[in-house]
């Protein structure tokens, strides 16, 4: 049976929500849940909780990374840190991934510094879905690489190529570049040479520029982008979404005729936040880390956690990391 | 009086819509209009229109630079082009101002290699306003350098700081820089160091980083950012939007319940649609070029170039040119 480690001690919402959504997904998943932080404090907040206890194991790790942490300094200096033993069980194959709310930074370097990368991979990337028209986008890189070069992107074009095909189930999938036209010469230094460079690759189904106006239109299946970009398209579509849902709450709370509308087609906006609801689709792998490490929202309450290891348990059984390492042997 | 040349080729409703907009706009302004394009054409498309002839003159072009044409080639090879017409009556002081829908990158080389640079602007920037909570946001760069310098960056903090107190009587703007996280350390190497140099000028009212999250809650009046970053948040904000919107009207449109709700509900929705009105709030400026030079959208129709007319006319009363020139000598 898989074995999958949880930074009880990492997110806005830890350790309570993090352990209820480990409960949750305790109930549902094959896998045995390792708790990775304080004993005392895990056994403390579990004491009136009934659960599986076959299914659940701890281990002690008496400190903790903060969100306030620098990322490189706390990986080397926090040793007993739930994230960096959650890190040490993945790398010493004693788990098969690790989920963590945590520092997102900290856990980008702890997952090639303690990890490590797989070979061939130059730099990991953390790729999680977005929503879009015609069903979800992975849009890699978002966290780790902030001044990428170009043969980073092919590799993450690589590397989302496999996820998409095993572990959502399409075909040859089409991959885009974010970039400001669709023309080849357009863009910045870094997206004219990958242009070419994904071009030429034989093991990418290249589909092109993708202009940021068409990716709503999910006519690509994989994105890439520097982490920067991906991190402005990630966050800004957040910031967005919600502020276009607080002004129709806005409107629909205006009088009694507005609140008569909005009982009225409740279900259909119901429809559309669903699109957007980040909890239920879980967390963003870490790919080309030589093992599994899950990131998920810092503010993740148990929805999110509880569909993260779920999440996990699938990337396991799809086996993402060794199948994204095949293609770089 | 003042007078603003209009590039009546450029733009994909070109040249009925753009003339349209004219004739609006020639209605309510002091200045006198120069339309620049193929005179036979014009004459023959104004021929049943009823308007002020003292305020319209015609520039002849017989040229036109095409959406497809290559920037830089197109403005050393096309003399006779509307556009390389209408920017060399802005260099020659022939007319205060150049409004133009055509090829975007065609318009920022031009502007740069005709009208020439304010002395001490390293880098022209096209400027844009976006819609948020708080009113309007100022977004610099969006269109002419996808290669920034951290020295970029600084220059464009102080023009938009410039461009809101004088055009939209912002006292002491606030300055953002868009970035992945709010601490200093934070972002590519662009950023980091732009940050540094923003935090020490004290031209500039320097509010910090600002998430992309946070783009929509206004807490900057100027944001700034390089071309590629600009144009991917104005971009992405479009197509976002016009998707939510498309949804909204699916769900609206589902049943005779949800049909109901949308008549009740009608007002509100426009109200929240007028804030992402983009044809009514017209162009963008190519700021720090010596002379007036206004983009407007490709797809600008009638309402939307008459709006940046209008605005025109309004930076030329303000000023701008001269005063962004005043905050580097």
């Amino acid at each position: 049976m898989p074995r999958i480690a949880v930074d009880v001690m990492g997110g806005d919402y830890a350790p309570d929500e993090v352990l209820q959504g480990c409960i949750l997904a305790s109930k549902e998943i094959k896998s045995t849940l390792v708790l990775v932080g304080n004993e005392a404090v895990i056994r403390q907040k579990l004491k009136d909780t009934t659960y599986d206890s076959s299914k659940i194991e701890i281990v002690d790790a008496q400190d903790c990374i903060t969100m306030e942490d620098h990322p490189v300094s706390a990986i080397r200096s926090k040793k007993e840190s739930s994230m960096v033993v959650g890190l040490n069980l993945v790398k010493d194959k004693k788990v098969d991934g690790l989920v963590s709310a945590g520092n997102s930074g900290a856990l980008l370097a702890g997952g090639t510094l303690i990890v490590g990368r797989i070979k061939g991979v130059e730099r990991p990337a953390l790729a999680p879905i977005i929503p879009t028209k015609t069903g979800n986008t992975l849009l890699i890189d978002c966290g780790a690489n902030m001044d990428a070069k170009p043969s980073y992107l092919t590799q993450f074009a690589r590397m989302g190529t496999v996820y998409m095909e095993e572990c959502m189930g399409i075909k040859n999938p089409k991959v885009g570049l974010i970039n400001v036209g669709t023309e080849e010469e357009k863009g910045n230094s870094l997206t004219k040479e990958a242009f070419k460079l994904l071009k030429e690759d034989d093991k990418v189904n290249f589909i092109g520029n993708i202009e940021a106006r068409e990716i709503p239109a999910g006519h690509a299946d994989v994105l890439v982008c520097d982490a920067f970009v991906g991190n402005v398209v990630l966050k800004f579509m957040e910031g967005f979404g919600m502020w276009v849902f607080s002004m129709l709450k806005t409107e629909f709370k205006r009088n009694f005729i507005t609140k008569l509308a909005a009982a009225l087609i409740m279900k259909g906006i119901k429809n559309i936040k669903q699109k957007f609801d980040y909890a239920s689709k879980g967390g963003a792998p870490l790919l080309g880390v030589n093992g599994l490490v899950v990131k998920t929202h810092g503010n993740s309450k148990r929805e999110q956690i509880y569909a993260t290891i779920l999440q996990t348990e699938q990337f396991i059984e799809d086996q993402l990391v060794e199948k994204i390492a095949s293609k770089f042997s």
